[in-house]
């Protein structure tokens, strides 16, 4: 895996890159789709590649689960199995594991958990972790670490970061093979000695790309990008910076503005599936009355293939309706606004108005909205 | 609406046919994919179209209750509404008025029933359904009738065979737009002289076409192509003859055979969400664990999206996962094995081997395989 700066703003962190992948290129600052259990939900690898996604994030917990890594190996890889030819990054599973199962008991060796599928027990250890995401293909691998509950409290952060460091360690060592970035993840809580400790030790160790870990759990807008301006610039210039499950719009053009390369987030899809559709001028909930009869598309302007062909009217039909295709239809549409926006993102920095694509996007929204 | 049988089987009663309408050919013997409420569940009109249906049917039920008939009309049409811009055929609505709606009430004048969405009263006249469907714009409009119910006694049943009779009449005089085709409904139930009845009444009023209703209700298989027999020698040969919600691939051969031009069932999208999958050697479970790492696709050979791109392996994962991915992968593959099926019969008419193809049809398919 290799990364370039391209270009750094002057005003702003704000920097255009590009990643290199074995499955292909990345350019930064990217937002990457999530595709849990080798699936965007509802959409094909095309539609997410004609969107302007460049890069998908599968999900380490699911996969392992189901339908298991050694099968997605024997089936050639999550690339052939799932048909994205693109690059992949795997999360570390740290954040499924305290989020969504059950019995888990955290040691120093690893996270006891039980699957919530089928109540088996499982562990994961940061070694574990490595040859489940080098197993099924990934072009990068995260290490594992505990995302921190919020709020908790200094002590626990303490313990729970040096865990994180060690794990991340291990991982390292752990790496197999050299076809895949190894990135580790940068946790601290919401202390800025912590987050400058973490991010200090893990810079000594060396990896090829920094997540920041643990935001977007609870916190107010404004501690997040803190600790994006505390974190951010103890971190290597020449390595990608990633921030991980943000965000909405506005937090990922903030995390741009303060120097992060990479995002991922739930949000285009799950809000489509909820009928929650994105437009330059703020959100629109499909359901409500007012669109009833409304001819025009979601988003006038908007090239996807919702806006091209239907109106909001059909499309709160087939929602109203319960419509599989309606799911669909919504998701195509947040993904291309995600990487529409991604485009204007790369194409302000590269031509040196950042400050003024940022200003701009907030005038443009109707007011109050938080999208 | 034009129809002109092209060629007639000299063994058997089948025959190549074509049928013109205001949006376009239908090659008969043709398939029609359900479009419900305004979508063929799970899948786009570019999908559908490329699995070679050339015309859907919509539910005037459903479309009557959810959006209404004049919320079409004002945005356009069902075509413009919907993206699908091929002929459409709106049923008249009464098979679901008889299977989906509560507390009905059968009057000469029409049928009173309670919406199954918000428990409203409506009343279906024979003239407002042709109302409702000239409203929405359907190229081929059928008459109100009551699916007789199975079993039924005689008297039941020619009691409702001459309402429907009635309701035929009446629609034929409620036509305002000569821009469609109207269809009405043999009923008679199992009754074979009260199936001549009903054609023979049908045929001296004189429709653009007969759908042959109150078939696949329960009854065997056997007693459904008996009613076929003795039914479509009755009807003028040079109209369409249409063979409502039928079937499974074997009773639109036996159809074919039988002299049917025009088929629709939700086979191919319902058996498709629950993973049920159509091939020529019979049909596939696809949660089943044999094909958990079954690298083939669905059927080889296929030419459908989903077999061009996906193994069995990640269509069973999908499954088990609940990705709504794979209610569209499956349903673009069964789609796509009903328009071969359709393209082949057709093939095989216009050849004079279509007794042949009949004959191969069951010989491959696995032992026993009722699919």
């Amino acid at each position: 895996m290799k990364f370039n700066v391209l270009k750094e703003d002057s005003l702003t962190s704000a920097r255009l890159g590009r990643l290199a992948t074995t499955h292909g290129i990345v350019d930064t600052p990217a937002f990457m789709p999530v595709g849990t259990s080798g699936s965007v939900k509802g959409v094909t690898p095309e539609e997410v590649r004609h969107s302007g996604a460049q890069i998908i994030l599968g999900n380490t917990f699911h996969l392992y689960l189901r339908p298991g890594s050694k099968l997605i190996a024997s089936l050639g890889g999550l690339h052939k199995f799932t048909g994205w030819d693109g690059p992949i990054l795997t999360d570390s599973g740290g954040y499924q594991v305290f989020s969504l199962a059950k019995l888990r008991k955290i040691t120093g060796n690893g996270v006891i958990f039980q699957s919530p599928i089928d109540g088996s027990e499982h562990i994961f250890t940061p070694e574990m972790v490595i040859e489940i995401q080098e197993t099924i293909g990934s072009d990068i691998i995260v290490c594992l670490d505990e995302c921190i509950p919020f709020p908790a409290t200094y002590e626990y952060t303490k313990e729970s970061t040096d865990m994180t460091l060690q794990w991340a360690e291990r991982s390292k060592k752990a790496i197999k093979r050299y076809d895949s970035g190894l990135f580790c993840v940068v946790q601290g809580g919401f202390f800025k000695d912590l987050r400058e400790y973490c991010a200090n030790e893990l810079v000594n160790t060396g990896f090829d790309g920094y997540a920041i870990g643990g935001l977007s759990v609870g916190e107010s807008k404004d501690m997040m990008y803190s600790v994006l301006d505390q974190t951010v610039p103890m971190l290597p210039a020449d390595r990608p910076r990633y921030l991980m499950g943000v965000g909405l719009p506005e937090n990922i053009i903030e995390g741009v503005i303060r120097g992060i390369d990479m995002f991922d987030c739930v949000v285009p899809t799950r809000h489509g599936r909820r009928g929650y559709l994105f437009t330059q001028s703020g959100h629109i909930i499909i359901k409500n009355a007012g669109y009833k009869d409304d001819e025009s598309p979601v988003e006038d302007g908007c090239d996807c293939y919702t806006c091209s062909k239907y109106s909001r009217a059909y499309l709160r039909h087939l929602f109203m309706s319960g419509e599989i295709l309606g799911l669909r239809l919504n998701t195509i549409h947040n993904l291309h606004y995600f990487g529409r926006l991604m485009n204007a993102i790369r194409g302000a920095i590269e031509e040196g108005r950042i400050s003024q694509f940022r200003e701009r996007f907030y005038s443009i929204r109707k007011e109050g909205d938080r999208c």
